[in-house]
């Protein structure tokens, strides 16, 4: 049961969402089932760069991720292309065994027995912005798939007005579950200008515009935060 | 028992620390025990600017906090100065009784029984790059003070190599709490110059270098935050 690798690097910390801040080794699977029109990562996503992800086991990854982390347990952050397309099962248990913590990062599209095994799930299902459609069956069939032992937390993107409104909407109907804002990149790193500068004026545009709307609407439970790494390190890759 | 309030004001989010990104109000309190080398809040910290300081009731407090919420319950954010100087167990009693949280700053330096009562207690020591002594003694005493119902993290500021020797060691003798390691800004806006314009390069800069430090060290336990505010406001007061 291989498991398509995009990248594995870090240890560095995690930008966004509810644990932003914390170190982690990211393990990039590749493949994607959405093509969302923003995507900041179309190297792990689009079919053309299949050559460049290897196959390995989860024996290969975690010797990896040991080599980075100096032998020393750490959060590891899954993140795609959507991994929960890939055979994670065995990950899990080996790494849970040698004291690693696991963070997945998924659009909600499929859900998989190997959910729960998680430490954290956060769902990120895609705004209207992203040209994809929210199936709600899907992503109810994830947090069935994460259970009780699982933290999981809604991670919702904003582009525009549009994504607003409707991440109000779905947000409203999981109240139970740690809700997460994050202003859309408007200038993605792309395989074709991985260098491209992103104009931090810009971002902190889009974030107070964020901010303002969420407590004009006095929208108290969402919290509103950046990609840190867009705005320390500029859309790099591998940081 | 009238609390010094310098200032309240948002709703904003938080811009440090574990409760990053929450949407909430500051109250902040007038009166400091402390007089860090780099404080930000001079305005309400030093006993010139005391005149600016208004005596209110919890009543009073709230009644503002209401106003500035529209009504709806929020996360009140306690802030300095030091609040631990002031009385503050009606707040918290009227201020949960109308469906509020409550998440509090303090360097530590005085315990009070009404710790237990917050449901956020950042505990934030200074380290010596601040000018200011770390005691012991009544930091534990906060701790204790705060109980099992609040959650209590450990926030430290670093603003050198030397803070960050000193961070290492005291957080190793308190491994149970969350901590949060957050690089100084070094060029804090101050009474005299409160538009000082923030150089987002030498802030990032910070950022970079104390992530790296934490990862060679592999120091996976800390997280590693900017001061949000001071990013995308630039220092300015009242957001």
């Amino acid at each position: 049961m291989s498991i398509a690798i995009s990248e594995i690097f870090g240890p560095t910390i995690q930008g966004e969402g509810r644990l932003i801040g914390m170190p982690t080794v990211f393990v990039r699977t590749g493949g994607c089932d959405f093509r969302c029109s923003w995507c900041d990562t179309l190297y792990a996503v689009e079919p053309r760069f299949k050559a460049d992800w290897r196959p390995m086991d989860a024996g290969g990854v975690l010797a990896e991720v040991n080599r980075l982390s100096g032998g020393e347990p750490i959060l590891v952050t899954l993140s795609g292309g959507n991994p929960a397309l890939q055979p994670l099962t065995e990950l899990l248990r080996l790494g849970h065994g040698q004291g690693h913590a696991f963070a997945m990062e998924t659009q909600g599209s499929k859900a998989q027995a190997w959910f729960g095994m998680l430490d954290h799930l956060t769902l990120s299902p895609k705004p209207p912005s992203s040209g994809m459609a929210f199936n709600r069956e899907r992503f109810e069939a994830c947090l069935a798939a994460a259970g009780a032992d699982t933290q999981v937390s809604l991670k919702l993107v904003i582009a525009d007005e549009a994504d607003y409104r409707w991440a109000r909407a779905l947000a409203a109907d999981y109240p139970q579950l740690p809700l997460v804002l994050q202003p859309c990149n408007p200038t993605p790193a792309t395989p074709e200008q991985p260098e491209l500068t992103t104009d931090p004026e810009r971002l902190n545009a889009r974030l107070r515009w964020l901010v303002e709307k969420v407590t004009a609407d006095r929208w108290y439970r969402a919290r509103v935060l950046p990609q840190l790494h867009v705005l320390i390190w500029n859309n790099e890759r591998g940081v």
